[in-house]
């Protein structure tokens, strides 16, 4: 009857509206007869003692339900991408981009897709990885990668601390294409380019476009502009300062501390998020309601 | 006992919805006992026939109240504002920057004017003089004005078509500052910084400021960036290409067509518009309300 | 030996440079041993009289050499995309993101090409058709084209007059976007995204990327912001403001005046233009160079 | 003959090329007659040792020459401008907003000064002090100062690790302004408008403008654009959220870390930089330099 037999179900901690939104969710999924896996801190916050590791979460089951927000499903992604399992986001206060059930309508939607009234996604994560390159004193083999983190969002490539800047060169396809003096280089995805890149200047990408936005964050040259490349891509920033102490952020979440001479490496991960919504969702719709295209300022000339 | 004995009244043809207001007015007015006199077009809407012209409404009264929007504001500013009389403004639809009684307001709020609860600001205008210099085949001369005109919100020298660019040279102070191709020039000031100039990419100034903003227009060079200067400075702009038909616009309501080896010349006007408030009111509620600063995107990250 | 046997030429009128480019692109070709077609006013410039009309310069020859700058490929590219003829295109004065060869490399880099060094790119262009939609008092066929224009950069949507404003409704693949006031909309090609669109905030968008760009221009809500959607997209622009004389421009070049309720839909072009480069160019490089990326504002912080 | 008697020297730390520079600028100097003092550092840079501690530099001394950079300025400006004495600088690689004078001219400029061709122009700096809020479980009298500091540039609140965001509200002259959500905010005098501000979307402010801008770091809100006030406002930023770690940055060069509840309140410094330049020193030169307002894309249309 359903394309779902098992269920796992994640929440955000640490808040109470949470909890309640959760019951709503198992309460639903009881209704449709589903097999329900708790992640781990989800079931302490219900008081039950059967979760499993959030690594897990994914495996075996038909569809990971997250409550939260856009923040948590990110979270998510990044453990649940590889199982290839569906993510449906039921989300805390107003709607998300990704998170599209609203608190009071979560039985009516989550009913509704357990009955196959939904559509899946496919959102396409970037992997970032560090290669240590070898320099003067240090005995490294070239290409090692010492870190690697993916994102759903945004690799952000920054210099560690706010208000320095940090001297860099991009290469794309291993072609060069600038050095420049910045604060960082936001890497982004279509799904992240209504966050963080969109504050920093870049453009609204279609969440179903193949292509990577490059943004320049409070770049020292006024003529570095947002740059638009395939997703096929392979994005290298190598960095040029030995006095900055850069880092690599994935989504805001994860950070790696570079080294001096580190090489960062950006390609399309293996394995995209598959991301549920119920059917009637509209990426413009989520654009008129977040970003308030509806506003206008109303008699200014 | 009030500080107006006689009110003129101006309101913006072509709505029944300002018909209305004007109604709300007259007799909010009555109640306060002063005396009414009625611009032309104005006394027309009302059926009465004892209008006077526009351009002698600001003579002999107190104060002038206009019903309509920001931009019925701009046309009276530019015809009253020699006479020195303080400008009430009454919006359709929501507050403006400049009309900031609402709809719903109006007895309350005229009355507390009436009775002497408001404040009032001084905002200055721009004047934008048209200077036909000498060039080859033509006997003028020098500095001649031809044509001059007054904004409250901005002077705009553009290219005269859209999607079309002129080359011209900016001068401050007579001092050379920039040779520029672009779709023209937006010159502002604080007042109509909330306007035009700010979808053009300039900042807020706060309208207490004495500055003027110059903002590029779609600029060729990135490297061109808004400008803040002291507002008694002389702008001008000198037009560099003859195949252009450039023009010159006040507050995009008053336009004049410019010559090749034109000059135009932007300077404060000399005498200011006194603009008046009820008490309570702030340039700062105003941004929140009209720019929505309020609203967020919402779990973005 | 060579890919060419017959060459066209056209030349940008009415500059002497020109005509001294010209005759050295004549020689460079009459060495390489290729029979040779002269565009009509091109033809004059260079004092012969068997020139053939400019419609008609890409039938039955094998590549177009065009002399002049970026703008004059734009207008050849609209002429000749349909025949599937490679562009070849000839600067004068720096370099340009299409006409790649330098006034003092000609000789060179034509016989490079000639002797099959050259590498072709496609690049789409943009259809735009104006549709006039039937409203009270018009006895009109729902969706007659009245009018079709393409554009190898863009297509701009504008108020027709400079600093006015227009209402619209923007629709993709006739889903509804959003209602936008602004001074127009620019739909550019990657391609375009080095010109106008960079002007007006819009991203750099690599050329072989299949996307179009939607960039406001002015727009009255700070919200509005550069978008990026698939290159088979429909774009459709509906007007709504009876007041406003909107027209509709293709790279700037040329113009159509749209009556009240039209509708301008904007898609693919059926034929790319073939556009051939000598051996060695590289876009970044000409980004590099025209953007003045290297350029540092130098000892800020 | 000369205004100066006494001149001070400060040199950048760590490069071969300032050792050079000083020499040339010790030589001239003493050939103008004028007694020597020599900061601390600077002096062993020079292999001597009756240097002065860098704090003491600005005592006794009728003038401050800065070799280095823009940089090395906004250091001694901190230090000196207290003492009121005029600081002249000198730059290494190409010309500086503030240090105007370029390696190969130090002899024939500083003579010039010397003999009386120099102009000093006052600069505001900005004060930043950090007042600790009583809070839940926290007995601290009201209003204390914990840490005072000041800049010539820019004083930027931010939320301490890069791509991390901060709440926080903005007071002007204690009126509320606007709660954000971003990574932080540039609040910078006319002289920083040239430098961070202008990175992060700002516009230029004429030197002598009594002014100050607010610029938000990546705003969550697209709304929120910088705002220009009055040079003697009271700019307060108050800390909403206790989970950050936030900071306060003058010139990029002094960071203090905030609590919880923390307000930073910024005001102009009583005392300005007088920053002296030769004769013939044009701000909108340096603009044309060093913004590369000259530069033009070429051929786009």
């Amino acid at each position: 009857m359903t394309d779902f037999r098992r269920v796992a179900i994640v929440g955000r901690t640490g808040s109470s509206h949470v909890v309640e939104s959760l019951n709503i969710v198992v309460s639903a999924l009881n209704t449709a007869g589903v097999e329900l896996v708790y992640e781990e801190r989800t079931a302490a916050m219900l008081s039950r003692s059967d979760g499993v590791p959030r690594e897990a979460v994914g495996c075996g089951v038909d569809l990971v339900v997250v409550v939260g927000g856009d923040g948590s499903i990110l979270g998510v992604a990044r453990d649940v991408a590889h199982a290839g399992v569906p993510v449906l986001g039921v989300n805390r206060g107003g709607l998300g981009f990704l998170a599209d059930i609203a608190p009071d309508q979560i039985s009516e939607k989550v009913a509704q897709v357990m009955a196959g009234a939904y559509r899946v996604e496919e959102r396409f994560l970037l992997e970032a990885s560090v290669r240590r390159l070898p320099h003067a004193g240090r005995a490294v083999v070239e290409g090692d990668a010492v870190e690697v983190g993916v994102a759903l969002n945004d690799v952000v490539v920054h210099a560690g601390s706010m208000s320095r800047m940090m001297d860099f060169q991009l290469f794309i396809d291993d072609e060069f294409i600038y050095e420049q003096r910045s604060d960082g280089l936001i890497i982004s995805t279509p799904t992240g380019s209504t966050a963080y890149a969109l504050s920093a200047g870049g453009p609204i990408l279609h969440p179903r476009l193949d292509a990577v936005e490059i943004v320049p964050m409070f770049p020292h040259t006024l003529t570095s502009r947002p740059l638009v490349v395939n997703g096929d891509s392979t994005i290298s920033v190598r960095i040029g300062d030995a006095a900055a102490t850069p880092k690599v952020s994935c989504d805001s979440q994860v950070d790696f501390a570079l080294g001096p001479t580190d090489e960062v490496r950006i390609v399309k991960h293996r394995s995209p998020l598959r991301l549920a919504f119920p059917i009637g969702h509209s990426f413009y719709e989520s654009c008129r309601s977040k970003l308030d295209w509806a506003t206008r300022l109303g008699g200014r000339r």
